[in-house]
């Protein structure tokens, strides 16, 4: 018998892409949802279309590599403008129009997260982070006083190097972070309504996951391409202690939808 | 005698026009000397050259009426690019490369500067914010756990829109919400070395003005032109309990150098 178990709070940590907090009927519904949701929170937002867009304008070519966005000098210059800037302070404000108290974070602020410059490999990433650590310790602080981090999808090298990094990678190494001092729950929101068991039938959500039924569901090739990577980083989660991950989209967030995956 | 004299904890508020934190070499040694300033401290900063450069940069017009910008939407999409996230963030990242844990902060996170969209008059500045309440309470929070708010030159209404709002004022009211916590100093920076008693002459610095010097120099024409504003701004601030102003330039903060402004 356990007597002294310890009952930590709960917090949920929402990774939207850039697409939701990027068109006005989506970002509506997602703060509608986000202010709604009861308890601690925290928000991890994209912003990848807005930056390519502005970056156009400006002249400056887009390159990605499987996905990924090189991110040269120029290409720094706007992601921290449209990250950090022109999406983060909208989404803040917005939110505290909503009645919460949202604070905009990068990872240069307060030195929350640490990263290192990619080293170049097959393919040079240019300025882009990969997280060394995550400050769960302050998080903490701000998230008990009822703060709610909005954080946008930048790092620091500890140098005043800022360096671009991926909002997934952020919202997980966030999680991960705050499992010393809350009960986390972390949720990926895309457009799909959680993980499908045919990639043609939106209504065939799996509801449940375990790690046993993910190595069934890949051996049997039920998921497959863009899903595995996101599955692999909601296992990796909960093995760091993260209680559990909902693969969900906006209009379903706080729902009992979507794909839990626990274990 | 009072036995029981409050000492409160000092506070230094510098703010430094967009020139300074633009250029590289004036950015280094403004990050030097504020690192190396004891005690707590608040940087408030401008943007507006940036912001000017960004705008041609995109095709947008910048439209300025007595040296004040006007604020169209597509202006507000730039000056929130970046005033919150270009601007602030290098400045952030770099701060905590010098061992301070800076905190990037609009009037928009944690609600701390609300405002309201300056009425049409004369001119339509457009997204242009007038002060209403700096919450000095978070701020001091922030502050007393040694964390240096780098507040960028934006604000909000508390119905979700970011406005453009000028920095002296930023840095003046963030000066006056701080009094009931700290015994405030407010520092201007610009180019010259203080308050000039000749302006065609560099060195003729008036190290003190008291608000009666200050009537009889303007009586006698010593005080001329762009010099009223910061002064009528700086002997305003002494008014709400700011202890002392000091208008100087960088390269000499935190040096017995400049004008140095007190009842």
């Amino acid at each position: 018998m356990r007597n002294f178990v310890e009952m930590k709070e709960k917090v949920t940590i929402i990774k939207v892409g850039g697409k939701i907090v990027e068109e006005e009927n989506s970002l509506d519904l997602l703060l509608k949802e986000f202010s709604a949701l009861p308890g601690r929170k925290v928000l991890v937002h994209g912003g990848g279309r807005t930056a390519t867009a502005i970056a156009t304008n400006m002249g400056i070519e887009t390159k990605m590599v499987e996905g990924r966005r090189i991110t040269d000098v120029d290409m720094l210059r706007v992601v921290t403008m449209v990250y950090g800037g022109l999406v983060n302070k909208n989404v803040v404000a917005k939110l505290n129009a909503c009645g919460l108290k949202a604070l905009g974070l990068t990872g240069a602020d307060i030195d929350v997260i640490r990263s290192h410059k990619r080293p170049v490999r097959d393919v040079d990433y240019g300025f882009v982070g990969d997280v060394d650590h995550v400050d769960g310790e302050v998080l903490a602080w701000l998230i008990n006083r009822n703060i709610v981090p909005v954080m946008a999808p930048l790092t620091h090298d500890g140098c005043g190097q800022i360096l671009n990094t991926n909002a997934d990678t952020i919202a997980g190494e966030t999680a991960k972070a705050l499992v010393p001092y809350f009960d986390v729950t972390l949720i990926f929101c895309f457009e799909k309504k959680g993980v499908l068991k045919n990639p043609d039938d939106d209504d065939s959500v799996i509801a449940h996951i375990t790690p046993t039924d993910y190595d069934r569901l890949k051996a049997e090739g039920a998921i497959q391409g863009g899903m595995i990577p996101k599955l692999d980083n909601s296992f990796a989660a909960l093995q760091t202690g993260v209680k559990r991950v909902i693969i969900t989209r906006v209009g379903e967030i706080g729902k009992n939808t979507g794909t839990l995956i626990e274990e």
